[in-house]
């Protein structure tokens, strides 16, 4: 055993991780730290100290975000909820709004691909191993350009599944905040994964709907009215959000009206339509919860028509980085 | 900004991050990585990769164990709640109890102190950044071996004050698992010593006191009974766990008794001692509560009578690293 545990000069150390490069890196485009002050393109330079406490605490909060042909979608929102969750643990966003926006688009032009996903990372920073936050020099930023991952056309097609589990919803103000304890929503997907469902739910203390590991949550009442969770015991959705305010344009159409409302299992068995919102997804209709049919088992027209809308407002959305630049 | 934000070659990336050394880095002696399958001394080195689940979900599991002239204390028992916590989420334990050992044994001789503290971290290993625990190759193993921080001896002979928080405490299995979602640790620290506390309390869901942010809590009564909480709300502690198996001894001495039960603050107005015990600080006496003292604000002898008890034990322990090793 002592022989496999050499001890690595530094040019031996950086050879084995090169050597190492996983397959899974070649998507993996550029990423910016601030403890170089730069942007770096190789996969395995992609690495961050051992000693910041986002490793070790999980001290740190995060955003995911999509670029879509250099449209980074709902960016200020982004931008926002970052903001909302680095105070919520006193953490101090670095660099500015301006700043992180420009790292943002440096960081997309590196990475070479006007679309892909991006990932935010604001962490209390490296100064040792204790829990202390004070102890740390300040925060670090770092953000990743990588792979856009999307669900498969027959996800919008024929819906998808979904299963409650039974792990715990985050207590107090941890469930309304973006932070890098995210364990809870890793063993959400997990339970849910391996119950053969697509995607995980947690229920909140009162056994009413709350939200997915990374996805909010909405249904279609069997009258026709949109129901969004209030954003106490969940995360505040982005998507969730903005289709709150594209949703009146269906009013008449599709829906009867719109209303911030819990929901539970059993109103998903009365239910027109069972949707997932989310970033990555967009729109999601959900066709089985709980390995029932929802409705009649087919997406509905509810999640077809605000998925074209959430669409449309992708395409229309400011662009960050021009295809020219 | 542009300018500010140059693409670096790894030639320039590793140049930055080794001028950039941290003045804390003096007190970290080496890490040993599963990444690159070796042990590095450079602090700059101590790196892991940004796609580790354990960097942007805190999906992980970690020990502090310390070594004191070549004793890991009670180091099986750190292996054996490191099993429990990966076990908690479905994280296997790499490398086996003996693989781990013989690398912990390693990462001390190669820091070249036989004094020092140990942090071991398993983590749910690189593969994406998705929350996705299917997504990764397999489990990495992070051990540093740094400076040990130990508290002044005014806290032994003056003691320590602490302030109870209103960080809410983790729910269900998350309270008895010592994951890298330690943020409402973090939080709890802070909010003490913001207070002016020097360590922080977590409460339960009935207001019962439960642990520390790092600390394991005890209590002496009245009557003299010492009184371990149960574990069933909080994480088991390896000092606390001892002291109960050593505690007997005191009994007819400076205690009367001991027992698992639960107090609260009201228990503290009438206690005779009031107890701080863990890995980095043994048994420290708890002078002050929430800011009145504790009887009569002075030390107790039990409290130094089990830190007596808990060093000879370290000074007894199986010597991991001899010193001509």
């Amino acid at each position: 055993m002592k022989d496999k545990l050499p001890l690595l000069t530094p040019d031996m150390a950086l050879a084995r991780v090169k050597d190492r490069a996983a397959p899974w890196g070649s998507g993996y485009y550029a990423m910016y730290s601030s403890v170089w002050g730069g942007i770096v393109t190789e996969p395995w330079l992609m690495m961050v100290p051992a000693d910041d406490h986002v490793v070790h605490r999980g001290d740190g909060v995060f955003e995911s975000a999509k670029c879509v042909d250099g449209v980074v979608y709902r960016f200020e929102a982004h931008l926002d909820r970052l903001k909302h969750s680095a105070g919520s643990i006193w953490l101090e966003l670095p660099l500015g709004r301006e700043g992180l926006r420009q790292i943002v688009a440096a960081v997309i032009r590196a990475g070479g691909r006007r679309t892909c996903s991006l990932r935010i990372i604001v962490s209390r920073g490296p100064g040792g191993f204790t829990a202390n936050p004070f102890e740390c020099a300040g925060p670090e930023v770092y953000v990743i350009a990588y792979r856009l991952k999307t669900p498969s056309p027959e996800s919008y097609t024929r819906g998808i599944k979904v299963a409650t589990t039974r792990v715990p919803i985050k207590p107090g103000a941890f469930a309304n905040i973006k932070s890098c304890n995210y364990l809870p929503n890793v063993l959400v997907l997990r339970e849910a994964l391996l119950k053969g469902a697509d995607y995980g739910l947690t229920l909140d203390e009162e056994g009413m709907l709350a939200e997915g590991a990374m996805e909010s949550l909405a249904l279609v009442t069997d009258q026709g009215k949109l129901l969004l969770p209030p954003a106490d015991r969940v995360l505040p959705g982005i998507t969730s959000a903005r289709v709150k305010e594209l949703a009146p344009a269906l009013v008449g159409e599709v829906l009867t009206g719109i209303a911030i409302a819990k929901f539970g299992p059993d109103d998903v068995t009365r239910a027109r339509e069972v949707l997932l919102l989310g970033t990555s997804i967009d729109v999601l209709p959900v066709t089985r919860f709980d390995g029932r049919p929802v409705a009649d088992g087919r997406p509905g027209p509810a999640a077809r028509a605000l998925l074209d809308l959430v669409r449309q407002d992708i395409r229309q959305g400011p662009v960050l980085v021009p295809p020219e630049d």
